[in-house]
């Protein structure tokens, strides 16, 4: 089944202590829609500015990504520049230039329409509401945030939080949203807001997955993935979107979304995040075969099991 | 087989966001032999002064636990002090008398020459290092320590560790005593001090199992086990000892210690610190059965498997 993704592609200049890149192509909907692309037929929603360049179309076509929906604007793509020198697990944000990204109004192709899958990337949630409500066809929607939205923009969000059947966030902000200090208590409140199911992100610690509890076996609807030991991470921006683009494609590429297809769509997820982190911006995901993938998620499977 | 352990037997009085306890019997010596006691034969050594009455020495009897090292001195028993109000995942020490424990000066009974297993819990490194030259016959030697130990007494540590096959340790402790922040090269580093397997303990994110890498399979040689997700964390007090209590007692309930015997022991372990943190200082461990401990071993199962 296709997903029809709706997010930033954007440019990236990072400095992390494994060195420094100018102007990686990354952006929230380019890491899902590669790590996706893996799996099923991915859509993205998005605009670009005229320095947006053949070399960077190539990397969405080489990877069957349907770029339709890509918008070319007059001006300069959304551009970030990060450090993570002080901090391996958080960025310190250097600069952020919008450009064409500040007037963005997604449209959706005709051709996306019969998209069963939806992924509302990191961005503001009144165009992800708006982008919500003109799929009604989506079977599954799922859709990421960030601190500054349920900070600043929280009623917008929780409109939002109402469309969505799969809420991925990181646990500060779990806890921030929730606004309790404990995990399973604030995701519980947070699957009160909407979501069915919340994917909460823990870094370096794995991912949790939380289902609505059924009164007396709530603690099995908790499924924990794993992160990969990493000896070297070169740069963790895009590690949370390639978790969600591993997680969601998966699932789209499943006949029947079973129990089983949640758990594996976890450490699919988890697999694609821990590749990211290998190279800086989008690199690693550019070069990577569907054979390391499943390598990996062997190895995620020793990492965790008895047997 | 059965373990000798030796460390702190205390009184605790702490106070969390669920409540307040007065003079709980905890020390990581008792948490550790409660939790061993499920599955193998523990002798415990320790000092305690004549505030440990028949009540406190019924604990340890109702769980067979050999108490024939257990010193009684004339004074106090050890006694500490902390708040978990400003934050559940580190205490802070209002008041530690270290009363009888000052003078402490281990003495191993004949009896408990025979144990194979021995544990070094969290006290001094130069008794810990006592302690392990007086009982050459032991085939496995695990260790815990802290902080304290690693910044103020980093040469008796290292001496110690160099008699260890395993050391469990937190992961900002793993960190400050290899100099690196990266954790799979800090378990690398700490590795080559001495023990071969290492078990760091993530807190509320569960822990991992490190052993000596063979090249070209560095990756399998590392195995996680959850943290459960708990509703109420009653007292974090003792999760660590415990969980070492479920680890090395389960290893030492194993007639052969292959990698699967390492991996449940790893979930056992788990298990029991996620009991323990349930109640105030060793109440949840005192009133435990077996089959609590089997049954949750099941849901860790449940929590992280794929099938």
């Amino acid at each position: 089944m296709a997903i029809t993704v709706v997010g930033s592609v954007a440019f990236d200049t990072v400095e992390t202590p494994a060195g420094r890149r100018e102007r990686c192509l990354a952006g929230a909907a380019t890491y899902f829609s590669l790590a996706a692309s893996f799996f099923t037929d991915v859509r993205v929603i998005a605009v670009v500015g005229e320095d947006f360049s053949a070399s960077e179309q190539a990397v969405f076509d080489a990877h069957k990504i349907d770029t339709t929906g890509i918008q070319h604007a007059p001006g300069k793509t959304f551009f970030w520049q990060g450090s993570y020198l002080d901090n391996l697990n958080e960025a310190k944000t250097l600069q952020t230039d919008l450009n064409v990204f500040a007037g963005f109004e997604p449209r959706i192709p005709d051709a996306y329409r019969d998209s069963q899958f939806l992924f509302l990337a990191n961005i503001d949630p009144v165009l992800q509401r708006r982008v919500r409500e003109a799929t009604p066809q989506a079977k599954l929607v799922a859709g990421d945030t960030m601190n500054y939205w349920i900070k600043d923009h929280k009623p917008a969000l929780l409109e939002v939080l109402k469309g969505l059947d799969i809420l991925l966030i990181n646990d500060t902000e779990a806890r921030m949203l929730a606004g309790n200090n404990n995990l399973v208590l604030a995701a519980r409140a947070v699957m009160e807001m909407g979501p069915r199911m919340l994917v909460v992100k823990h870094g370096e610690y794995g991912a949790t997955l939380f289902h609505k509890a059924i009164p007396g076996a709530q603690e099995s609807h908790t499924f924990k993935s794993p992160a990969f030991p990493l000896e070297q991470v070169t740069d963790p921006t895009g590690a949370g979107d390639s978790l969600a683009g591993g997680f969601f494609g998966y699932l789209a590429s499943q006949r029947e979304l079973t129990p089983g297809a949640f758990r594996r769509a976890m450490f699919y997820g988890s697999v694609m995040g821990s590749f990211t982190v290998e190279g800086f911006g989008t690199e690693r995901l550019q070069q990577l075969t569907r054979d390391e993938i499943d390598d990996r998620f062997k190895l995620f499977r020793e990492l965790t099991h008895l047997d």
